[in-house]
């Protein structure tokens, strides 16, 4: 299957997931491109789905039921994808389709569509639910669609559990690690190095943080008996004027990756007492943990009626999102994680069915 | 005194050096453009000292003597300057020159061309001389102007003691330190820094060994006396991919100065031990040091005849290129070294004059 023969948007065939993945996968959504898609996905909705509520804000396009059910489930799929690596021609081979964005996570909003259609047809869940294709997941904080409905119109997103349909490898993944990033400086004073005693060198002033920092055992902590292993990194160092001046100044940069039992603050408090000598201490990001809440009622009958594994999410996502919001979620979603952001890139017919069906079982969509 | 008022090379008085001076630092010579000046030099040589043989290399000017004498003493000076910071009109305020190259080392190229033309009209010394007016040496190796004699003349250069006129506050600095650059790089795997288990990190890698040589105490070593003080710097560290992911490579840069007692292959086993458990280690660029020889009876009699302070050049210089070949060198001239490459960079009357007396006394030269 090439571009051309894949099916339009428009007219690809609810029923067939895997043509209707590569119909999302042949309209290009590389970050900060993503009108086209969010385009067909709005028409595809008002023409199949006309049942439940539209709505856009930027190139994010939420569609909602509102049949007065006392629970609300949010449904969430980003359209963008990572810049092309070879790889942005659809491709079928049997029941694997291969291209750009095919595991992250065109499957997922094919789910998100088929859900979307099949309500809209009569299929009634027992829950309301929203269904939202975002923007802007895959580049910097500031470009992402959920952050910007949160901000401008929070009732969109409204809602007591929600599910996020990236690619987990058919496990659920539970809360996620908070991460911090914090960068510390050490001050010197420049001197010729023939004569450094005329100075004093930033850079060896650095040495002592730095064996602390690789030193130091980051520690693993059971939540609701998922293992979230912590992680301290220093990501970058630099400094140096040249060859011959004994450096004035020596910055790094350290990543904490910290489980959800600490807040922001528990973990800038650990970082900054490891940074204990510099001159400067700085937070450059800072995103908060999500808890699993696997005892909450709604995880805990989603989980329970999946019947899969779960797993604690280490890398920060959206769930963090709705977890600072009171309202708990997970990742769960078609394709394997390991493929993603990779030249080769694809996802299985299985994996998108048993998505579907499995969130279509537990939103208990009956006819 | 403006640019327009400071007299002409080829006609300011030889008796007034300060003049002198200033008609030299009018003739703009920032390294790679010591053409003018190198013609100036070469012209003013062949019209006022003219019983002595020149020869040119590239914009390196020598004038010889050939008197017949056991032994030849070299004296040396670089037409360059840095770049100007200011300050490059000669300004003359009372028996002060202000300007760029004033200290670093015009003053000390009027002491060379007063030295030829007294000797030219018969003031005959006791060595033969030969005064090399080089180019190139406030920039990189490669363009040193005596490096390139050496290499295509050595017969030029040829001598018994060597002396420069770079700017000594009227100390004599005797002998060098060597210097070595070695660049040390650590290797890891890149990895999700929310999983960094799975790659490992360059950066932390380095920490043991930024640790042994923050920590290292450099040694003072006695040579005829003069203590050289020691040192060993890291002049620059880099690494870091993105703030979310394992780095894979961390490098730095060790600036190591050592005494004349030890060669570039005794600073290099030290370095090298020190910086055990790097990936890759590789000199960047190695200088050996210049020993004192103040035992050596042409600079022995030198500093007797001069009767001022000796002390130990810490930074390298030119006179480790004639310790190379088994001359003895010192660094003698007006100014005081930690004006050079300021922008309040001058000289003074007596300095000048106290230079070409004592080098006169040491010449011995009659009439």
């Amino acid at each position: 299957m090439s571009t051309a023969s894949a099916p339009d948007l428009l007219a690809a065939p609810v029923e067939d997931l895997l043509a209707l993945t590569a119909a999302l996968v042949a309209v290009p959504s590389v970050s900060r491109h993503e009108g086209e898609l969010a385009d067909g996905v709005e028409r595809r909705l008002a023409e199949r789905a006309p049942q439940l509520t539209r709505a856009r804000v930027g190139n994010t396009v939420i569609a909602r039921t509102d049949l007065g059910s006392e629970r609300r489930v949010v449904l969430g799929g980003h359209l963008d994808t990572v810049p092309a690596n070879g790889n942005e021609v659809p491709r079928l081979d049997g029941d694997v389709l291969h291209g750009l964005g095919s595991a992250d996570m065109k499957g997922g909003l094919a789910v998100l569509l088929r859900l979307a259609e099949e309500i809209s047809a009569g299929r009634r869940p027992r829950f309301d639910c929203t269904l939202a294709f975002y923007e802007g997941e895959e580049i910097a904080d500031e470009f992402n669609g959920l952050r910007h409905v949160f901000a401008d119109r929070p009732e969109l997103l409204a809602g007591d559990f929600a599910v996020l349909l990236e690619p987990t490898g058919g496990h659920v993944e539970a809360g996620c690690q908070g991460t911090l990033h914090i960068r510390a400086q050490f001050d010197g004073d420049r001197a010729h190095s023939a004569r450094p005693w005329m100075g004093s060198n930033a850079i060896h002033a650095a040495a002592d943080v730095l064996g602390r920092l690789a030193a130091h055992q980051a520690s693993t902590v059971m939540i609701d008996g998922l293992p979230y292993r912590q992680s301290l990194e220093v990501v970058r160092i630099e400094g140096g004027v040249a060859n011959n001046v004994v450096p004035d100044k020596c910055t790094l940069v350290v990543n904490r990756r910290f489980a959800p039992s600490h807040s922001v603050d528990d973990a800038r408090a650990e970082v900054e007492a490891l940074l204990e000598g510099a001159d400067r201490v700085e937070v450059v990001s800072a995103s908060p943990a999500a808890p699993p809440n696997l005892n909450d009622p709604l995880v805990a009958e989603f989980v329970r009626t999946l019947d899969v594994d779960v797993e604690p999410k280490l890398g920060w996502t959206d769930v963090a999102r709705f977890a600072a919001r009171g309202v708990p979620a997970v990742n769960f979603g078609p394709g394997e994680p390991n493929v993603a952001h990779t030249a080769g890139e694809h996802v299985t017919r299985e994996s998108i069915e048993q998505c579907y069906a499995a969130l279509a079982r537990f939103l208990g969509m009956t006819g």
